[in-house]
């Protein structure tokens, strides 16, 4: 192992009961028997695109330059979506050309965007089902082998795009979208602290299910029990948080509900 | 590591969020600090040899020759079944004899089977209750350090059979066996493709739960929405699949249930 | 990679859905391009400190020597909970000081305590809600990497302490707490069988829920089928445990509770 073997991360929607992940693990050792392969997660939702670009955008600059990402939320496999590498400043993100990896592209900034259709690299027979095992997960292993991408296919320039929601303004409300909610029940809202504080100033209300918030903490111990209340998460986003309690839970709300923020 | 450090694979049905599986990785690295173990999965369905054996199946073929698995389905530990090794063409599986290798074994092909008693390799004391920790880990450790298998134990020639029901013939019916339900509804029935056309021939329909069931696409793009449909699935069987939705749920029917094709 | 580079060994209670996991493994990745990252678990129960501190105690001692546990179960990151590391006889444990370290600093021996409070070796910004990203996993990369450890902090000599609860003597009866309930639905005990044993003698019975049970068998395999049954388990604590059984399911009881045992 070198420092030219470069980490290979997955982030699938195939949860972790079926043999799936097992399967692209085995692909990639019998491809690069150094490889180095890390899970980011497989528990994206089943077939949500932008849960998945959430968590590969949150996750992805942590990791060292040249880092593999290998995305697997794949609902159109077997169609006419494309699978494509993107080739950001400082990472290879592989996986279908269906939005998943268009936030995490975006935010560390596109250089180059490949059609993969040099079947030499992929399994063989080609199935219809499992584009996971079959292309994207080879495809990994042989970058992460050292194979130069200009191998692996043709540029393009229309890769599709897939933004989370932005927040909406409406006179003096605007209407925020719940972007994730995790393990602990804090709810990620599609907004910085930044952003929050330049459209309200100082002076708030969120109607969140059957609470009205207008507190905002710089850390849970600072919060009252029990006591919604509004932080600047780890992830960048504002996040609804409810200490020695599961805001989700408490509040009755759940993924890509609208809340209504009163200035 | 060199290429003598065949990964080492783990297949259990011990979930993850108690100590076991880490337990396991913990001996392993204890025998050798440079042990690459791979997770294939733990959520294998508790104590379900077949399940078990039919993820091993399906996964094994992709990993590179010399992979060890380590297998701990063990419903019978500290009774009197065989701790055993079976060496086949590609492979070692390492596990309980209860039949949980015996699909995988069977697909490759067996060359030799090893009663595991040599004592000197396993941990001790020896537990009755945790043979993953105190025989299994162990022996694939020592394997994956160059051991020669045949210092583990002697031939036996009489490993338990596991085979999965195979569908039965009732005049013009034939009666399917439900193998597994992934992550997204999707069912696995006991039967290939090429199996079902030599007894129906191009007519047919499957009665499944609350559904007649008698088309058949190559891939997931070619159905129509929420109706369910057959599919060649990349595990080599025929499956049920709903697009846009969940089979099993949509048509309630569940592992083990049995299904009525007729032509 | 050499035998300096001692594995780093994850237990938090963050589940596998959501980014957290895989942020920690790119931090880790940042620093030490060769860790070698395992899993331990991140199904601890969300903020359950001594559930946490169960797991590393129950798991630690099977990984081999300067082996470093990275630990994050932190209800009170961002207030005034100090970061440490605990150098016990075998081990490095890096987490919060609020007793999750404690059981298995304490099992193994510590040697010494530091008050992480050099921040060159964090990420920067540290935020107030993510230390085992900004603190712990950092820390724990570093060290791998050979750093020593005096580098670090200051010694102090007041951690938080945090037992697991002990069994209760009432004249001839014995309250004992339930510590765990595993995947299979055995029950573990807050005694050993020895100390049972020296407490009751050779008869006794335990009031669980809705049964008396009053054996002991050595393994499963001995115990008649769905009969409620104690085992000295792989853990060292004593368990209560049903063959083709689910023995927390069928008694109605869960974590915590509390079971009387009478002589």
């Amino acid at each position: 192992m070198t420092a030219k073997n470069p980490p290979i991360v997955l982030l699938t929607d195939f949860g972790l009961k079926d043999a799936f992940v097992g399967i692209l693990k085995g692909v990639i050792l019998s491809i690069n028997p150094f490889g180095n392969i890390i899970d980011l997660s497989h528990g994206v939702r089943p077939q949500d695109l932008l849960h998945g670009g959430f968590l590969l955008s949150t996750a992805m600059g942590y990791f060292p330059s040249d880092t593999i990402f290998c995305v697997v939320v794949d609902p159109g496999v077997g169609g006419s979506r494309r699978p494509i590498l993107i080739r950001t400043k400082n990472y290879f993100l592989v996986g279908p050309d269906n939005g998943v990896l268009w936030q995490a592209a975006r935010k560390n900034g596109i250089e180059v965007v490949l059609h993969l259709n040099r079947t030499s690299y992929f399994l063989s027979p080609l199935s219809s089902t499992f584009h996971g095992r079959d292309i994207f997960a080879p495809v990994a292993a042989h970058l992460s082998c050292g194979l130069a991408m200009e191998k692996l296919g043709e540029p393009v320039y229309d890769p599709i795009p897939l933004d989370l929601p932005i927040p909406e303004k409406k006179g003096d409300r605007l209407i925020l979208t719940i972007l994730d909610i995790d393990i602990y029940g804090n709810i990620t809202l599609n907004i910085s602290l930044d952003e929050l504080r330049s459209f309200v100033g100082n002076q708030f209300w969120l109607e969140a299910g059957s609470a009205r918030i207008s507190k905002i903490y710089e850390t849970y111990a600072q919060a009252e029990d029990r006591q919604p209340f509004l932080l600047a998460a780890s992830s960048g986003f504002l996040e609804i948080a409810v200490k020695k309690g599961n805001a989700a839970k408490q509040l009755g709300i759940g993924h890509w509900n609208q809340l209504v923020l009163n200035r």
